[in-house]
């Protein structure tokens, strides 16, 4: 049995919905999961479908051909068809912290990650005895104001030569170049460590101090040009008080910037994210 | 124009989302919004659909009677088609305490709410000049151990004479007799100043004060013939610590009683609610 | 028996606890509750202690003028001594929106809230009936550009006249000036709808929308000269998604904006807070 | 320097307070932290402190003596002091599941945990390999219906040899026998896998699947004779729908029990919990 994800976003206009089920069942397929949204400000359709298809010489192929000519092409979608046949392959940014980074490689080796982990690429090499504890690749790549260029160009002929579908930053604390953002638009994960857009840029646990705000956060998001502004595809805070020192809000950001990324990478994983003007859609 | 909201479960099987939705287009409807979920343990399809219909000749009683042909005696269904048309009608039940009542009615008021109000019950008449400010009918309907029956057939009489789609009992206070429950199923709305199941019954903040939680909880959730053990429509909590006497609980409690009550009214206006088994299905 | 509430704070040295509960015992209190709080990065010490005196000679003015020169100029406090026989004046200052005012006036009303409520002001006729259901005098003084300075005048003199201890703007839409914000400094609350420092100033619902932020939130701050940056009191948040319209954000908005601020006031007339370099410290 | 933290109980009664800060300057200290809690119902009273002692012929055992004659006989305290030379010795007790251990070790390897892991003890050899990764003694004592009383023995002989302070059930999925309770008592720290008192017991996910709750939770407690009865040190809660499976609450579930255990331990290990009649008072 086949099962195929299917993510549509075009203008909104009638018959939608119907039209994209019926061509479902002509291509005997049974729809398992469908869930819809429209963006009322922007007129926009959105809709995520899972289809199982039992019939032996079903192909993935033939599938998208017969969705593009009798249905993207007269709605003029954005679509894309995933089969559940192939996980995704995502790279892991590192750098110094190891918190994000345990958490991540716990998660992937109990299982819960429905992905691929081809390597880890990091600027320094304190974290290589993790990588090797978990046995994934680790691809020390040091990045200097002089070097960052070739860096960015090694990084990129691994990404290639693994297929690699979306990179994770999980505290990487280097900004990515426009050459690696625009070969992965919408597929580049960073977990910023404040209530996004509160606390742009470095040092956001200082602010959060010189502020005295009473709740902190954590955000997830894609990266995009300017910085820590892309889509936010996960947040989530936790509360503290004045007797919080600087080190504390360190400590308890932790916690959220491990959970906050998990959330992020298994929503992209599953395929439930959407982007369109540069918000989320998140399915369920 | 025509927006009808249709509720269905049914055992799963294949090919009932492709089903619908062909239905609702050869009627002429355009759907603007669909969900659906599987319980994947008892094999049953639930499905929440809107649709809009233009054209004039539209009928809401004949939709219901192709539906019921085409469609929901083919699978078996259990269905529910709601015109928006039609706002639900609900009765309040109160007692002493004002905050439900306050809460409630100022959203009413705001016109937050989707239902009308023909009027309020309470079995004590100090709360008979806020529904005076408000302008809503009140009845006071005493309930003794001895009086409980004539009053509960007082009650039925106002409920059946005004048309009530549902009942919300805004801390009542008293326990509803079967016959109240066998005439509205899943129609009366309670709200439960527990963390369900945890302290069922009488003095939950008490018992919650003696166990030390550090979480206190409010559900709201439909009345059932066992005390406290309905389908839970909706839960909140809030943090507590061993410095929260039992008043503070109680204070702390009623931001969580009110605002939890109102959302689970407002799940119920909008159709939004499903039961099955003893256990909800809340809609998006 | 006199209940003595003292607020102090001072550069941080050794010995100030055991210097000032030796001075309560001394003249012959009981300390109920003490609390204490360093800020390292300032070197700053803050107390608030609650002490019980039963003595029938016992006279406030007197204990102040010991402590003043006994103790706070040893080791140069900034202090505040409050008598609990004498409550809070608390002038209200509100415009259309009527939820916090709702909220507030059903705890009043409750007796939940340590305060008095001499008057409210607003620039709108529009809430007056809730003025008088709940039997609060209620001026109705409209501020408009050319009037803005004596509308000023006219709210001073009430608030002189009353003797009113601090001001709460529950959505009062209106920027107050810097004769009002010197006259009561640290002694205005407003209600901010953002989770601050995000979305300082006007519409944040929709900064909110626009940014498709994933959490929302509400701010209670002393009012400052800055907009929307003076000391954070109390925060909340809660959970949206991008199916929430702007409209949606505004209402689950008003349920942050009411509990955030009701909470604020009450921290506030109970003075458990205290403000030191635009921060505050919030005793339990 | 020394620094001593000093926890007292007692019935409550006037200068307290006074009496305890006093002793603390006459001896040389300076009072860094005070805290204090009054148990209303109960008319207990409870305190922590943190004083400095800058006497290079200070030592804390003869401070303990003075502090019994001078205070703790007259005042019928119960009370412990620490010395913050002195690291708390935590043994963990596993079983199968790696979350909280690598959540636990990954805090102790950075730092965050102020305390030491002479040893873990498990009951599986599965998870032997993360302890070697982290260089922690290991030790497998199997436990069958028959041997459980040998395993014991060796559990104790093992946690008396290395002067254990207290003992953390990292889902140790055992039952530990009144024995070793009454040696460690408010000593063993476990966490359950759900909101107590809700889902006393086994699979507790199970339930909660079933009950339909809309937020599950997790609790740290310190384990008594009463399976899962005993006094609560944390909790936490996460919100969960109709569309999450048993699976699906196992998975987010484990997120709250690592975060809500290692907040319980650092809280356990920093001697900011006082058990007094089956509850916590937790300092700050």
């Amino acid at each position: 049995m086949n099962k195929i994800t299917i993510l549509i976003h075009c203008k909104d206009r009638p018959n939608i919905i119907a039209s994209v089920t019926n061509f479902i069942a002509k291509n005997g397929g049974n729809i398992v999961y469908i869930d819809q949204h429209v963006d009322r400000e922007q007129d926009i359709f959105f809709m995520r479908l899972e289809s199982e298809f039992t019939s032996e010489v079903f192909s993935t192929e033939s599938f998208k051909l017969a969705f593009k000519s009798d249905l993207a092409d007269t709605f003029e979608m954005k679509w894309r068809v995933y089969s559940s046949e192939k996980k995704p392959k995502m790279a892991l940014f590192i750098s110094k912290y190891d918190h994000c980074l345990y958490d991540l490689l716990g998660r992937y080796n109990s299982g819960e990650l429905n992905l691929e982990i081809p390597f880890i690429i990091s600027n320094h090499k304190d974290l290589k005895p993790i990588a090797d504890n978990f046995k994934i690749p680790f691809f020390h790549i040091p990045v200097t104001k002089d070097t960052k260029q070739q860096a960015e160009d090694e990084q990129l002929e691994l990404l290639q030569k693994h297929n690699i579908d979306f990179i994770v930053l999980a505290r990487y604390m280097q900004i990515v170049s426009s050459k690696l953002i625009d070969k992965y638009p919408n597929k580049i994960i960073n977990i910023h460590h404040s209530f996004l857009p509160a606390f742009v840029g470095a040092k956001p646990y200082h602010s959060a101090y010189k502020r005295g705000v009473k709740i902190i956060g954590a955000t997830s998001h894609y990266v995009t040009e300017e910085l820590d502004a892309g889509p936010i595809i996960e947040q989530d805070v936790t509360r503290v008080t004045h007797a919080h020192a600087i080190s504390d809000l360190i400590t308890k950001g932790r916690d959220l910037e491990k959970i906050v990324l998990a959330n992020a990478v298994k929503l992209h994983a599953n395929r439930k994210v959407m982007v369109f003007n540069n918000k989320t859609v998140i399915f369920s």
